[in-house]
């Protein structure tokens, strides 16, 4: 059964068992792995890795490069502290222990950024790449599975490949990626991709069948994705966004069909893409780096035409319904590389609608994604910044309030900035929508204020807006009290504190006398 | 004379004053403006208007959008109350002055993104460009000066177009620019631009005759640009910078040509370039927005093989050598529209090495290039953000200190991120050079402060950093104290205060109890 799906026969002698084939592995290592939230990743060969690390005391550290977060490996490796230096994206718990402690070096890298610097030699060698496959094709092609993420610039630049032909995912995969990798600088062509559905690469990843060193037989599905269904509020929100989109037709600045739609993974991106189920939008199109389960009911529903992305990435009820009946979806889906789907040559052709989660976001729209109160790491920017930068349309979402409202998503100063206010076009939480575009920065701060903030909040953020503008200034500030928020719920746990615990503050800081040198 | 320029001798009849010209502004109106920093910029009409209203009391407010900055149009308006809403860019003292006391609503945008606002209909309804011109061709195509700017798209949009034809500027200028205008999307196709020198437009701005409602004549050069000589400091930066691209060729990361350079206005990025002359690099090219002196230094010195900008901006000396004789510089330069010169898809196509300047960075890589004190508008971001997020190589300079050394521009926390860590691989000051590229945050606060960072700063910002970290983190921050540099500049006049003045803060903020509702 397997032979059939290496069909380059002289390969066939290659294949060997993932206990066997993680011995290539040795410390010091840098390994690229094929994976993209948790879609596609190479499973047997670290697992078979960190059960011989369980037996022995041997020193192992490797760099660790993939698509983006990874399903079980990180969380394995975690807990043999394996990993040395990570990069572009993760988001798993063990390991965001570890970058947060400083025990792994977490580069958190625009997705489509990695390939550049794989590519010009910046990442150093790559030793080893390990990489799901469905198929090898007859001239030594790895036909990837449910992503393709950065497999193939790792294939490219690897010295060795380990494949992992998994053989419960449909060979019927074949032919639903589209793999182009961009010619090095300086001899650079343009990306001839004008429309989500054109193919502009090859359907496997091509390479040198010598470098294929094993092939390992495994036969298991992605872990599935854990989608939080809908609540009222991430549903309000997705109306706000369809309201808002119906008016964009109605203004003439999209067409009826919208623009391709990106959205990140998340409750709130797949509840506006499941409101588009009822919408009265018809042949909508997707060009993102993630499909979950909206996606595919969007596709029962009759509403979109065609989807690209880099990975699917589905609960486990939508991955019974769709892995096994790929076929009836290959005229209408195409994986590409993360390079491509979060490249900002296409998206910024396109005019890309983004839609992304911040975790918090300023009055003057500046967006943390990545960092509590400006510290600790939760995941990574992703590919946000690929898509908001150069979207027709940059969508940010948060609810107004978290932790039962001790914290409040829009803040003075976001503690950490990942999407500046140049980028930010509209943001949405349940309270309302902000469209900041061709607004001043003060003209931004009013509507954000007044259509996002939680009313607990929206007194005492309009008191800190008032008197920091009296102060003068393009982005008025209070930088002595800007990340006064965020202090009081450090020290209160609650950022409703904040008025009374900060007067204190101030009261001090105002009227006691600094002692200087003279 | 004239008629020789305007080739369409139908619109020869359009011909009126200035004055006569700036009677079609109206109260309300939306005005687009050629003029890319004080290059090109339409001179006679602007100036006739505020003649207009020095001697009436009439209301007249507009919007004003242009390239970037102009010469002296934002300072003479800005003596009017003319200016209601400006954008992408300026960098005029009086105006600078009405926008942080808020009287002026300015759109800080990344230089590539106006053209596409402009034309899905954000900017609304242009009344009105207003465009400076050597030659207006038999189609009534419009041949720019020494700028392209956002012209093309302002003639695509606007209902009427007044021409201002520059007589002082050479009729040889026609066959300089190469004006590429992107479809209007869902229909755009790739820009077909793979390599610096490449034609891949007309010569003239495409405009309909019958929209060119008058041609006023003009006979004056552009403002020249006041570039500050190199001090030994800038000197030593553009050295770090050298010795940095000879060994990316050794590693083999560059050609030995590099890769296409762009560097922002200024001192040091004039002076970096300036530096090549003296270097071993050869046949170099130069993909930016504005050619400063520098540029034409190094033609002269045989190092550059073409350039191409969106603008000339020019001291009075080097314009004096430039401007007559640009028939020699035909073959070897191209000025391009700012959406082009600037676009993310070329950017990241030629892996363009970025050099930008900084206002301040932060111990992580983030940077403030446009506020001071995070409150006030310094210029804007300009075209950094273009360049810096797609380049091959972002470079961003700062001396490591200001006023006498009363400020640091390496501080914990910037006061106002533009670009974001995710976007900046080199900072360089007098100090030294800090490649960040692979580098995690910690990792980075560590190169950081030992390479770039003044020694007054030195041991108060490692102290920050190593309290920081015993908190944990991905990016440890102590955000009570995050902004305290700034803050002891505001209160004491001399961030090097900042120990003795917060050592008092945090006694109080550690020992005094907070009052907390019960």
């Amino acid at each position: 059964m397997y032979e059939e799906r290496i069909r380059r026969p002289d390969l066939r002698s290659r294949i060997i068992s993932a206990d066997e084939a993680q011995n290539m592995i040795q410390d010091g290592m840098t390994v690229g792995v094929s994976g993209f939230t948790r879609s596609g990743d190479a499973k047997a060969v670290p697992r078979a890795l960190v059960r011989r690390l369980e037996q022995t005391t041997e020193p192992m550290k490797i760099n660790l490069y993939s698509g983006a977060s990874l399903a079980d490996t990180d969380t394995l490796l975690a807990g043999q502290n394996v990993t040395l230096r990570r990069l572009p994206y993760q988001s798993d718990a063990a390991l965001r222990s570890q970058i947060n402690r400083g025990e792994v070096a977490y580069i958190d890298q625009h997705l489509s950024h990695t390939a550049e610097w794989a590519r010009s030699g910046l990442l150093g060698e790559m030793d080893l790449a390990i990489i799901e496959a469905v198929a090898i094709t007859e001239d030594g092609g790895i036909v990837p599975t449910t992503s393709v993420g950065n497999s193939p610039v790792f294939v490219e630049q690897a010295k060795k490949v380990i494949v992992e032909l998994n053989m419960a995912i449909p060979a019927e995969f074949e032919g639903i990626h589209d793999i182009y990798l961009p010619e090095k600088r300086p001899h650079r062509q343009p990306i001839p991709l004008v429309s989500v559905q054109d193919r502009i690469g090859r359907a496997s990843i091509p390479c040198d069948p010598d470098k294929i060193a094993a092939i390992v037989i495994t036969d298991e599905w992605d872990s599935p994705s854990t989608i939080v269904q809908p609540d009222m509020e991430t549903q309000t929100m997705a109306n706000y966004i369809l309201e808002f989109l119906e008016n964009e037709v109605r203004e003439g600045r999209l067409p009826k069909n919208l623009a391709p739609l990106q959205s990140g993974v998340g409750s709130v991106a797949n509840a506006v893409l499941s409101g588009l189920k009822t919408s009265s939008f018809e042949n909508l199109e997707i060009y993102t780096e993630v499909m979950q389960d909206a996606v595919f009911e969007l596709f029962e529903a009759g509403k979109v035409a065609f989807a690209s992305s880099c990975s699917f990435t589905l609960s486990e009820t939508m991955m019974h319904k769709i892995i096994p009946d790929i076929e009836k979806y290959r005229s209408k889906v195409i994986l590409r590389p993360q390079e491509i789907s979060n490249h900002p040559e296409i998206v910024r052709r396109l005019g890309v609608i983004a839609i992304n989660a911040a975790l918090e976001v300023d009055m003057y729209g500046n967006v943390n994604s990545t960092h509590i109160r400006g510290t600790h790491m939760m995941n990574g920017i992703g590919g946000s910044g690929d898509f908001a930068r150069n979207a027709g349309i940059a969508i940010f979402v948060t609810k107004s309030i978290a932790k039962g409202g001790a914290i409040s998503s829009i803040v003075p100063f976001v503690s950490h900035v990942d999407h500046t206010e140049h980028d930010v076009d509209v943001i949405v939480t349940e309270r309302g929508l902000a469209d900041l575009r061709g607004l001043s920065a003060r003209e931004r701060a009013e509507v954000i204020i007044e259509k996002l903030v939680h009313p607990d909040y929206q007194d005492t953020l309009r008191d800190y807006f008032e008197r920091a503008t009296a102060k003068g200034g393009n982005t008025p500030h209070l930088l002595q009290e800007a990340f006064s928020w965020h202090e009081c719920f450090e020290e209160t746990g609650d950022m409703r504190n904040v008025l009374i615990w900060k007067d204190d503050l101030l009261a001090h800081l105002h009227h006691t006398p600094v002692s200087l040198p003279v």
